[in-house]
């Protein structure tokens, strides 16, 4: 299958000019509509003429570039805004491929995305990179793929199924698709000079593409712009005003997200709302978008709809979804705006407050009308090798699980889950111990870190409180940030057998089991992180799998992006790694018992 | 003799990150002043931290930068503002080679050029574009090059020293300082498909570079949107408000020009002042500055000043001279703004409405102090080849300039000068005619254009009235736009040798005779078009020049500007080239008699 052609400006100009100059007929005319000029900020009825998937004229008639064959779109009474670009995200955090991902976002007047496949390189290296980015550029939009930074996200504390190396970095600067580097997440690395880091980041520069950021920490002090004079040119990881001011004042450009479970606009989009900041170096993104988000709520329309309802300047916010974003990338002349040469991306709309999505055109065909996707998302054949990732070495057994002690009771650490935050507690809990094993209780119940990339058989076992769960159950994952083991939760060691082995037999996924019995699974074959299935069916069994959680007396918000961040081991307090208890705050490996 | 050697951002990384981080002390620290910061246009009271020719840290307290070794600058009371940059210009202009006009403008706080050397392109081709482009590497400030785009201006009207090709264009994207494609000033190519005009721009993009544009024409309808699809990325031929919108609007840059005779920054910065449009892709440059206004009124300084004169906000007026000129040639992370990583260019001034230009440190050395360069501005070793460019074949005398007739009186067209505008008048005189030559007479005396590329012996005669000379005298100059042959203008054609013979042997320039006696000489021995020697003194030459016509009898304004404008054949109505006489109402030859 041969990536979709996009022809350059430059070997479509002789056809543009001889449109815009009357000399040769558009392939498509949109007559009447009020067009959103991103340049300028202004509005201007206008006409647009198309052709080779590019504009060719963009001004206010457009009759002497139509011909017999032409076809003539009247969008008189409609806006014709650019489409729209997510400037940052993870498409597996959809649990889709970039095809389905891509499917369920045109209709949402997505045209553009800056996809960094950091999941995927943690279970398959360069080469799940590789396949990502091959699907990617197949799609009828334009997916641009930003080369994962920092796998594994720990070292030391954690081990991937693969490691992403300088060379890497090297490598895929020259594949076709590559925008850049992914964000930079080893911020600490970075601040104390870790030659790897800088040798990414060198790498990225040189091929003259964009450093993505992410410096997760509220100290705006030395570390901070130590951080910025290593070269990462935007973050996404702030979540106040003072944040998104700090990075725009060293010169970085702020993504501000709104995603399924980010809510980072609203507090800091009042830095250009109230403080009046200039507003070309803000931009909206989703970072993580889940597939029911996307069925239900939308994409990069529900962000600007949120950023104009947060009190912005529809223009402006529009600006922040376009033009801001192309111009970071270094892409302001190819997409982004609705301007001579640039790639033939529109939407018409008939609000620009309430932005229904009513015409998506891309590359200069129409590929969603009313919601309807009208256009083809191929996909690559996915080869044996990323369908087939939960290796677990031998059938797991309720043994598997035990944890032993001995006495009465033992003194355990004990990750809290904190309903609505990613950080965790690090609680320290009286558990009793029967028969020489230590046994959750209460609110308590058991945690294992499944070892899934290598069949190992290993099992780290811990335990976790907060998630509210009564009676014999088990909740495995084989989504499991960032390394991308299986996490195993559960009050019986027997069903937690049952739900590892049941994602070893469908190749991963998510899987709910009590007492026995499974209430609810989602397959996601592809790197134990993405089904190849469409965008409704995989909400509709999320769902399903989030009542079943809450079947087994599990009522957080949000309970399924807890379980899948337990192993996250760069977010304090305590986590679990394939090597063991993890303490965040000082990083480094810890006990289970004291 | 090597060029400045620039270390790039990344591999200054290590440094930038350990200074930031207080690890290593700054080479220098600016304290106490007030940073204007163009990225979020705000004034802050913050320190600055410079090590390796960049900036390392920009914040609130630079202490922890600060080493028993570190130049402390206490800036108290002073505004800090990123070095000022001339968006587009033509070095030749000022008669100066670069490394004199880097000395004349450096003490005006002027750190990056963006330099089309057209001029020297007609005369020596693409060695001249290097011998350019090399001198400007060598320079302690930024000077980027354009690659000419259009020698011969006029194909078929005029001979060139040498032409440029698109093999040419290629060849030179790959040169380390080569920042873009120089103006495309063949628009009538680019409207009409011209396939070298648009092979040119398609290896400008595929370099990843900016096209330079210009269209010179009022006309805004179909032919400008076919030169807009056609790719060229910016436009400074704009002069009233609805052209500058009209540029931004198609999402080029308009680029509006103050020069020592371009005044279309009035007329234009209304488009952000009272239309409020989005300022970012609005940019301020010079264009062609003389020596004397260099001298005498400055140079982007005088540019920003003026703005804010018009009105503009100053933190707008300097982003315009900074930060958006860096974005348009891709260099925002390079350059433009003071912020970590970019090339550490700033001035320390008093005043933002006034700008006093009090110290200009450029790539973290001080290159200026109180309007006194304190840097070395180092000369190439310009080759025989480009001080040896005036070749007449054989020494002129007066019959070389005589004009047969027959009768009484002739019918002529003749070159009608108008003060204070580029386009001349096509008029129709009748002169007497003396013993078989066609005499001038009144205001209109003869004028030649002196074949001095090839020495083929070739001289062109016709007439031009308005200069307003009386008396036998003669000016002859080797600026002679575009295609630079000699242009020898008199009322005696004894007076009319003597000058064209003594620039041949001076290596070309500019000198005014009287009555066979050299009044006034301007020596510009490089290419004929340049001079090697400090700008004051060639700006004194000019003044003694301009004086001399006036003792001729010349009350025009801009009288030697009019006079080196005299063969550019793109411009209306009636001009010389070495071919004859050009109507460049129809852009072809004409006949001197009807």
């Amino acid at each position: 299958m041969q990536a979709k052609d996009i022809t350059s400006w430059a070997d479509c100009a002789p056809t543009l000019i001889a449109v815009a100059a009357g000399r040769t007929p558009a392939q498509t005319v949109v007559r009447g509509g009020r067009v959103v000029n991103v340049h300028t900020r202004e509005i201007l009825e206008w006409d647009i003429a198309i052709a080779q998937g590019r504009f060719a004229y963009v001004g206010p008639d457009a009759s002497h570039c139509i011909g017999p064959d032409t076809h003539v779109i009247d969008a008189a009474g409609q806006y014709v805004i650019p489409g729209l670009c997510d400037a940052h995200m993870h498409i597996e955090s959809g649990m889709l491929t970039p095809a389905e991902f891509a499917a369920a976002v045109i209709p949402h007047g997505t045209t553009s995305m800056f996809t960094d496949p950091h999941e995927i390189a943690n279970v398959l290296g360069l080469s799940g990179v590789r396949l990502m980015h091959d699907e990617a550029l197949l799609q009828p939009i334009s997916i641009f793929t930003q080369m994962p930074s920092c796998a594994p996200s720990a070292p030391g504390l954690e081990t991937t199924g693969h490691e992403i190396t300088p060379d890497d970095v090297a490598e895929a600067m020259a594949w076709p698709g590559i925008i850049g580097l992914g964000e930079m997440m080893n911020f600490p690395g970075v601040v104390n000079g870790d030659p790897k880091m800088l040798a990414e980041m060198a790498a990225t520069a040189r091929a003259g593409k964009t450093i993505g950021g992410h410096y997760a920490s509220p100290d705006l002090g030395p570390a901070f712009h130590a951080y910025a004079a290593g070269g990462p040119a935007d973050d996404h990881e702030g979540t106040c005003e003072d944040d998104a001011v700090a990075r725009v004042r060293q010169g970085m450009r702020s993504m501000m997200r709104l995603g399924s479970a980010w809510y980072d606009v609203e507090s800091q989009i009042t830095a250009i709302t109230e403080r009046g900041l200039d507003p070309r170096n803000f931009i909206l993104c989703t970072d993580d978008c889940h597939s029911g988000t996307l069925v239900n709520d939308g994409h990069m329309d529900r962000v600007v709809r949120h950023a104009i309802a947060c009190g912005c300047d529809p223009l402006i916010a529009l600006q922040m979804a376009t033009i801001n974003t192309a111009t970071h990338f270094g892409l302001e002349r190819e997409l982004g705006s609705i301007a001579p040469g640039r790639r033939a991306d529109l939407i018409l709309t008939s609000s620009l407050e309430e932005l229904p999505i009513e015409t998506v055109i891309a590359l200069g065909e129409v590929v969603a009308e009313g919601g309807q996707l009208r256009a083809t998302c191929p996909h690559i054949d996915w080869p044996t090798a990323a369908r087939n990732t939960v290796h677990l070495g031998k059938p797991l057994t309720a043994p598997d699980f035990e944890i032993t002690g001995s006495g009465e009771t033992a003194t355990c650490r004990v990750i809290g889950v904190v309903e609505n935050q990613a950080p965790t507690e690090a609680l320290i809990r009286e558990l009793p111990v029967r028969d020489g094993l230590i046994e959750g209780t209460g609110d308590t119940c058991q945690i294992a870190l499944v070892e899934r990339h290598k069949g190992t058989g290993g099992v780290s076992n811990a335990f976790v409180a907060g998630f509210g769960y009564s009676g014999p159950m088990a909740m495995a994952s084989t989504v499991a940030h960032d390394s991308h083991h299986m996490i195993v939760v559960g009050t019986s060691r027997a069903d937690m057998a049952l739900a590892a082995n049941r994602l070893a037999q469908v190749g991963g996924g998510v899987t709910v089991w009590q007492d026995g019995r499974e209430l609810a699974l989602v397959e996601l074959p592809i790197a134990g992180l993405m089904s190849d299935s469409p965008a409704h069916e995989v909400a509709a069994k999320a769902d399903a799998m989030v009542a079943a959680m809450q079947a087994c007396g599990c009522t957080l918000n949000n309970a399924y992006m807890q379980h899948s961040l337990l192993a996250l081991v760069v977010i304090p307090a305590l986590r679990i790694s394939d090597l063991g208890l993890v303490d965040v705050t000082k990083f480094e490996l810890t006990e289970l018992t004291l």
